[in-house]
């Protein structure tokens, strides 16, 4: 499967009194490596309603894990990975290495979603970006 | 001027490592109170475009100055005015305070503007929004 | 099991360029009501390095599940109570509710931990703090 | 004068319903900017504690201009560099262009801070610090 890493310095305004990084940082930055793994697919979240027709790929649920503490001045670095397809739903998996110790993880499942009047519903997800992210 | 005064209980993700508020979050509480005053005058900012045919009111300049640091678990009150109304741009006033004390100012212009094709450009303030404010 | 509400309107900065909350959002107001049921339950967090001689209760899993999108100007509701209880850890339970149905949802678990030396470890939870959660 | 260049990409959490930067982030950017800056002049801000008994350079004012607005996967470049250094305070000014062009613009004014038992207090900033930065 596509694989996208990426770092991280982890900045100040990351932190919280404690000195370790306020957790929900984590889901931000997990989102952007999604965005990232898309962009490096070939997808640019931006060109996804020209290109397909729909809104984006909605978040339904996700969860994170907290191993070891990330704090200030730490580089860091995440591994993101689609795990699964489905017909109109996938599943993204995120690994935070830091020293080379699984430090936190990410869980996504995101629908294809498309607007539907004022509301949204789901689309199927096109083979071809499928193919795109089950090459090596 | 009409003014809003509203009531923040800083919380544990406002502040960083040194255990006061990360600064940038100031800003988006004076934004907030900007649209709470807008809110408390009759015009709700999801209300802008219908009414007016605006895309907001965007922020061309801001500063702030902070003089106390305030840290988590404090309340402070930020009270809100628009100290002036010009053609198409207004300035809004912040004073942020704890303990009855003055704890940090923000200082933004604004200015009232349209979608024009795939730019953006300014538009003259109504008489009927400039009025609202004025009133006590 | 002491509940704690608390109203949220949603503001401008809170949403994504879909109009929406961005969903990292959702796990700073989960933190805060958290927060906010500590301090019902008579513990303000800012209390208990000397209270207990803990740091925090330190988020090690957390999800959320997204059912129905919330838009700039939306009030909702958050309720958050805790399910259980162990020895050195909890669980968190949010619901999000939107004009009377259910929004969002999240679950964590939390670990009451303390520093020991340049680590963090567990810690029992005191019986006194267990029992002002679960009166009503 | 010592510069600092970073580029930054613009997520989909950076941008608001208007699919614009929401106009805080900015302030983030700038902040991190600065203390890039510092890294670059061989002076981490989490050393800056052991080597000066500092707390940090706390912000005591800062502004921005915002020229040009950016949207989400635009790709913008800051340009950080200290324009003053004073007894114990300092300026910075952050350019951030887009394009080529000068697309928003920061101004910080900060003060050298440690701690003086529960207050804060402004330090001398040691000309070892000073002549790092006014090297090119």
């Amino acid at each position: 499967m596509l694989t996208s890493t990426r770092e991280i310095l982890i900045h100040w305004g990351d932190c919280d009194p404690a000195g370790i990084v306020y957790y929900p940082r984590y889901f931000e930055w997990f989102d952007v490596s999604t965005h990232q793994l898309f962009l490096k697919a070939g997808f640019p979240t931006n060109e996804l309603a020209e290109r397909f027709g729909i809104m984006g790929y909605a978040m339904v649920d996700t969860r994170a894990r907290f191993i070891l503490p990330s704090k200030f001045g730490d580089r860091v670095t995440i591994e993101t990975v689609i795990t699964e397809f489905r017909h109109s739903s996938f599943d993204v998996h995120h690994k935070l290495m830091a020293n080379g110790q699984l430090a936190a993880e990410g869980f996504e499942t995101r629908v294809w979603t498309a607007h539907d009047g004022p509301r949204l519903k789901s689309r199927p997800i096109p083979d071809e970006v499928k193919r795109r992210f089950l090459g090596s």
